[in-house]
């Protein structure tokens, strides 16, 4: 059975309980939000001694299953004060299933925070250590000094600079097959959390274990055999995805009019043939070197939407370039090249920050007149600010809202505090009704509507139930630990419910799935409503309300009785 | 009968009501109040469009009896997020009566944000005048560009240089006797609000006008007598307030260890007896030329709390130098000397800002290591990037609460997002109180309670209810327009009942007071609730739940059930 691993960093000590039965089938999302609600007073200060970390994979984890390895880090989040999950792929997720780990929970606050501690966790057990070593250093140097003191078969979960500095926009840096820093636990702030409770890193290691083995193997052959072949066949996972990785929706974004540009000022980007999926893979296929269209960041994914992508000379700059850093580091900044992206990425995970909202809030320090849209290195001197930590380098790394309020300007796109991924809401309506209700804030990843049958992304009908769908539908993936990429391919949850029965002998029914999705929205929403959130809250910065996109000439209309309908809990399950 | 100046800024229009008859009685925080909550939607952005600004005086402005001539400035506040009224002394209510103008409603937003206005009032109409030429200088040389503009009778109120930033503790500028930017409507940052709107100031000029005259002359010299008697005979008005003003609270905050020292991390200050009240005076009488003891800061006050600094060559530094401003750029920035603390004050006026706000910022950057408790020069240095809004400066504007998020400072002393005045919550309990559940966030102002009769100050016991009996009297004072300062000569309001009828020919009893500053409570508290404030907002930031102001050994520790009671609504008439 799979267990839970509780370290209170304050007494440097832990206890290892083995997962109740009826929480046997609750990962990811489902259980990070359940064990923050149990555990944090909703009150509390995110950075304060009363908040938790709370790291789950899902139920087929530790398998070799394709997007089955996704981790789910939940808390309080010091950027929006809601309860937060921030979800990553890479070999943390997958390493925690091999050790017969559900859920690593952190509580306690450092006194005294000018010393650092890093988790050690393997077969041999669980090792509070020094972590004074790594202190200062970027993510990248970082990673290099972990793997050798811990050697090769690591997996991590890291904070950068950033966080030691309590910024808000600070990530977790999960590993990827190559040790990278390369996923991030990106949204909330949570690097915060980490660092204001002492820890460097969360090492795991499963050397000396193998990989979960199903109990009914030939079952789990066919299923498996099945889903990979939909996967492969399946345009969107098999050509899109593993061609162009997101970055397929720069097009898309500029035909529709929702690709942020110059601090969401516009939707449609006059550079856009720089910056689009076709120029991203031939600039990595023209440069020779260790650029990778496709690449895996998490074992056994066969979608591969990650890439490589390589300086001038064929050194691996940043991995992956995704569509949400090309939208808030280039249009949204005016900037139409991607080694300037690219650079600006990599300088984020450097410091590691989340690259959306750092994106966000260096398009609202340009729009205050720090620098002119399109000035590239004014970008890369504005991210040097925030690995150096200056205070301007600090308020960017505070996220849009608080550079917004420091720098006095009003168009600033947020919800609940967090910054809209690169998808003007205006333009691409179902997000705007999920950046508005969502618990987590303003995130694409809480409730994709881009996909959803909606007659036309520009109007306002039909948007509230195509985002509430969307919610509960991502909620099941992110509760499950699956990455939502195989939505397309695996339609029927089925299938899945048929992989957990092959793996675990349980029986899980897809109307199961729902209702643990529909139980946990609805836990967070409580969460959240007891830490001070109402109907006020559930609405975009008011200049999205009231100002056009200037290319699609729309603006947030969505009805608020039909907001109101959907933060109806009991209409959820309608 | 009083009118209603009402100017729609973006159309450069204006229109005059006369009040209506059952809004007669009502003034001062209970009508501007009573107006935001009218015409602001809950959720608005403080700085957008849908906010106003409403300036309104008391019941018996115009007319000279002491204490009677306090103006409200009501808005949503860009600070707290929360209805907002901000009070301060000075002749632009005693001017409004005498033009007699009740309120003063401004509406819209300038869209052009590059030209300023200057709104004049005077008995020839209301004129919306170019104000170009005012921007970016301090409020000093800006109130002698008004008077040589204008001329000498008039009043003004004003921003600063903090508050063309947009800086959210941006106070508004209210005319003392002698022309001077000398009081403030300094807390909640509705400087930033009137900068929103692009205005630099209002001019009101009541020349060739009289003060009011009673109806009743026989009764109104009865009564005023009897009233000016008691201020001139009771010790706290007669004595404290006149001879060492609100610095007479040090030596008061010392003994019960209150006195915010070093980011309210002590509540005695070592240096106490260079910074007390009796220090101020000697120094003041000390030296020879402009300084005053004992200063009006309005016609006709008795009580004279003001006073006039001077520098060491006898010239004019800053008037008044009083408590609030002591404590916070003294003890809570560990500075013991009152020329660097007149120096600060100074140069706050000078930008305009609420010198609580910044005083307890800078306590912020200090703790957070930028400089040194006790660096004097540090202080300054800070203060004069506030003036220069440099990047730093701009941060310190934003607030205490801004300034810990960028800073990464967990021990913040705010409560809904407004600094902590100068006094411990930890060591004068009835503050925490009232800091947790007034309406407007942390505001001694609002429910003080140093003289309630509880039995100890740094017990818990009966502190709700004295916060809730204070919040209501004071209420009673903020919506009649007097300075709550005549509280202890005037104890009856049967007394202000009579003036108001030999004044106005109206009956108003005691009861009515109580009954309109009662719902004006509720009503604060109901907009409040609809613009996203909830119990979780109920409290002070969370260090100051669970550490102990060190003198003391005390923390805030008020149940949360009291709490919940203070704000049940139904119970507030009880």
């Amino acid at each position: 059975m799979p267990r839970v691993i509780s370290i209170d960093i304050d007494k440097s000590t832990h206890h290892i309980d083995i997962i109740s039965e009826n929480e046997f089938l609750t990962g990811g999302r489902a259980l990070s939000s359940q064990t923050i609600a149990q555990l944090v007073p909703p009150a509390a200060d995110p950075l304060g001694p009363f908040n938790i970390l709370s790291f789950c994979n899902g139920i087929l984890a530790g398998t070799t299953i394709s997007n089955a390895n996704r981790l789910s880090v939940g808390s309080k989040s010091p950027l929006t004060g809601t309860i937060k999950e921030s979800n990553s792929g890479g070999t943390f997720a997958f390493q925690m299933g091999r050790l017969d780990i559900r859920n690593i929970i952190i509580t306690g606050k450092r006194s005294d925070l000018k010393t650092w501690k890093v988790i050690h966790i393997s077969k041999d057990g669980v090792h509070i250590e020094e972590g004074q070593d790594l202190a200062t250093h970027g993510c990248y140097a970082k990673s290099e000094l972990l793997v050798k003191r811990y050697g090769p078969s690591i997996a991590f979960a890291m904070i950068g600079p950033a966080a030691e500095h309590l910024m808000r926009s600070a990530a977790i840096a999960i590993s990827d097959p190559q040790k990278q820093p390369a996923r991030f636990c990106g949204r909330g702030g949570l690097g915060a959390v980490m660092a204001s409770k002492g820890i460097q890193a969360i090492v795991v290691d499963a050397a000396q274990t193998s990989p979960v083995q199903p109990d009914d193997k030939e079952l789990f052959k066919d299923i498996s055999r099945a889903v990979s072949e939909q996967i492969n066949t399946t345009p969107q996972t098999a050509k899109v995805f593993r061609t162009y990785g997101t970055a397929a929706m720069v097009d898309v974004a500029q035909g529709l009019g929702f690709l942020p540009t110059r601090n969401f000022s516009q939707g449609r980007f006059e550079y856009v043939e720089q910056i689009n999926g076709q120029t991203l893979v031939d600039t990595i296929s023209s440069r020779e070197g260790e650029g990778k269209i496709s690449h895996a960041c998490m074992p056994g994914c066969l979608v591969q939407c990650s890439n490589v992508y390589p300086d001038k000379f064929g050194k691996r700059l940043v991995s992956p370039l995704e569509y949400e850093t090309i939208g808030m580091m280039g249009p949204n900044l005016g900037i139409g090249d991607f080694d300037t992206i690219a650079e600006l990425n990599y300088l984020a995970n450097d410091c590691g920050v989340d690259t959306i909202e750092v994106g966000a809030a260096i398009g609202v320090a340009m729009h205050a007149g720090l620098a002119d849209f399109g000035d590239g290195q004014a970008a890369l001197s504005m991210m040097k600010e925030v690995r150096e930590a200056t205070i301007l380098g600090k308020v960017i790394g505070a996220g849009a809202e608080t550079t917004a309020k420091v720098l006095g300007v009003y168009q600033v796109p947020t919800a609940k505090g967090q910054a809209f991924p690169a998808y003007d809401p205006r333009a691409l309506k179902g997000l705007a009704a999920t950046y508005a209700t969502s618990p987590m804030g303003a995130d694409h990843t809480a409730g994709h509507t881009i996909r959803s049958q909606v007659e036309d992304h520009h109007s306002a009908v039909g948007q509230a139930t195509a985002s509430k769908m969307s919610q509960i539908a991502t909620l099941q993936w992110d509760s499950l630990g699956f990455c939502y990429f195989i939505g397309s391919a695996v339609p029927d949850l089925s299938q899945i419910c048929d992989l957990i029965k092959a793996v675990h002998s349980h029986e899980f029914l897809p109307e199961q799935i729902r209702r643990m999705a529909i139980k946990t929205l609805r836990l967070e929403r409580d969460f959240n409503r007891k830490a001070g959130f109402g109907p006020a809250h559930d609405r975009l910065s008011e200049y999205f309300h009231i100002s056009e996109n200037v290319d699609t000439k729309t603006i947030c209309d969505i009805p608020e009785s039909e907001i109101e309908d959907l933060m109806n809990d009991e209409k959820l399950s309608q």
